[in-house]
């Protein structure tokens, strides 16, 4: 059984404020929590109902393990059919990655992108083509969002996502900057070379002109129909095959 | 204002049954109602709030105009923040294209696909890559589910999408059959040369087996990472990006 403030400390931690203040956030559903047990991010607490055979999980992380009723379940959980477990894991401290982890690869970069169902989807995409590091401008929806959690489908225990200023990021880094523009090269026609990082923008406002004033070579998937635009997460796919197709050759 | 019955009717075209029952369907918004007016779909009659203004519309097509108040438009809108406007638009029948129709480009088939999200976020991709027509299994969700109309923003009003029992119509058809499967030949290695159909299969399932059987090409996108699988609406960009790729040299 929760008490009331440890339910409102649970559930406050939907809220970025309250994720970064305690330092942790939430991950729901057994397939999940197995990723990130698996991973270097740490387990604090798993929180479980009575139905849920807990050697599913099989952690070997020390870990507290806290029976609730499914009503306290339906109250800290996000979703609107909650599975059996949540679990409250420590918010990691990646350091930003400098020339020496991102050189020889390619890496992403999100300036602005807002809704939480694209950055989870980018960051399984990012899982399923090998890339390792996301760096987000400070206004990117934060990856710890519950949402964000979900959509990533675990993978967001594989990708290391920072944020930081992005102009002065790109300007140290000296690494060729690949940015999705409209008035760029044709994807189709782009030598991505060995490495880089591949800046994507805000859905509606695209990169901001002083991002896109360090990128190196823009970049543009061309349009055969009439559809207006392409979903940023369907534009980084486009761009991680691309990039998957060149180092291939 | 708008009588009970009528509110309940507008209302039931939430759900497939009455929207075939009526033969009508609802779509949500100006910017939509607009592509949707400049398409062969026939516009029907148009909800409006008094604080719309009609002239946005600048219909040509003979239309029944109805102005509704803010309370009835959130009680037959299917939006939780409805917009000042909703059409109802006649579902067409398209006939089941033939292999006239369908030769010398490429087509999309989905074989089950069941999130309205998707299927509106393929028909915008399709869209987007100037593909006319996708044809759908009976059990595939229904393409004038209003999660659909507005996934696909408006591109549904350029793509033909009939529903049919795909092995018949595939073996008829004779053209070549690429089926997005886990052990075909990698995608980059794929000649797509400058026809066919691409199949797609359910979200957990993928294709069926009776539909598989008249797969020509099995193709696969190969993975690089660890995520465990792709998004059906980004495997389908993935496809279409390398045919234009392809249909380009």
């Amino acid at each position: 059984m929760l008490s009331k403030s440890q339910i409102n400390s649970i559930k406050s931690l939907q809220h970025k404020k309250f994720r970064h203040e305690q330092g942790f956030f939430l991950v729901e559903g057994s397939k999940s929590i197995v990723e990130f047990a698996n991973s270097p991010y740490e387990i604090d607490t798993v929180y479980y109902t009575t139905t849920f055979d807990s050697k599913v999980l099989n952690l070997s992380q020390k870990i507290n393990w806290c029976e609730i009723s499914v009503n306290d379940l339906e109250k800290i959980s996000s979703l609107k059919t909650p599975q059996e477990v949540i679990a409250k894991i420590r918010i990691p401290q990646w350091p930003l990655p400098g020339k020496k982890e991102l050189e020889g690869k390619f890496s992403l970069v999100l300036d602005g992108v807002q809704d939480p169902g694209n950055l989870g989807t980018i960051i399984r995409i990012a899982d399923w083509f090998g890339i390792g590091h996301i760096i987000c401008s400070p206004d990117t929806v934060d990856s710890y969002n519950p949402k964000v959690v979900q959509a990533s489908m675990g993978s967001l225990s594989r990708v290391r996502i920072c944020d930081t200023e992005l102009p002065a990021f790109l300007a140290a880094l000296k690494l060729p900057v690949f940015g999705a523009l409209l008035d760029g090269a044709n994807i189709y026609d782009t030598d991505f070379g060995h490495e880089g990082l591949i800046i994507l923008g805000n859905e509606g406002n695209g990169i901001r002109s002083e991002v896109e004033a360090l990128v190196s070579r823009a970049v543009t998937i061309p349009r055969i129909g009439r559809a207006e635009s392409l979903n940023v997460g369907i534009a980084t796919a486009l761009f991680c095959s691309e990039i998957t197709r060149n180092t291939k050759k």
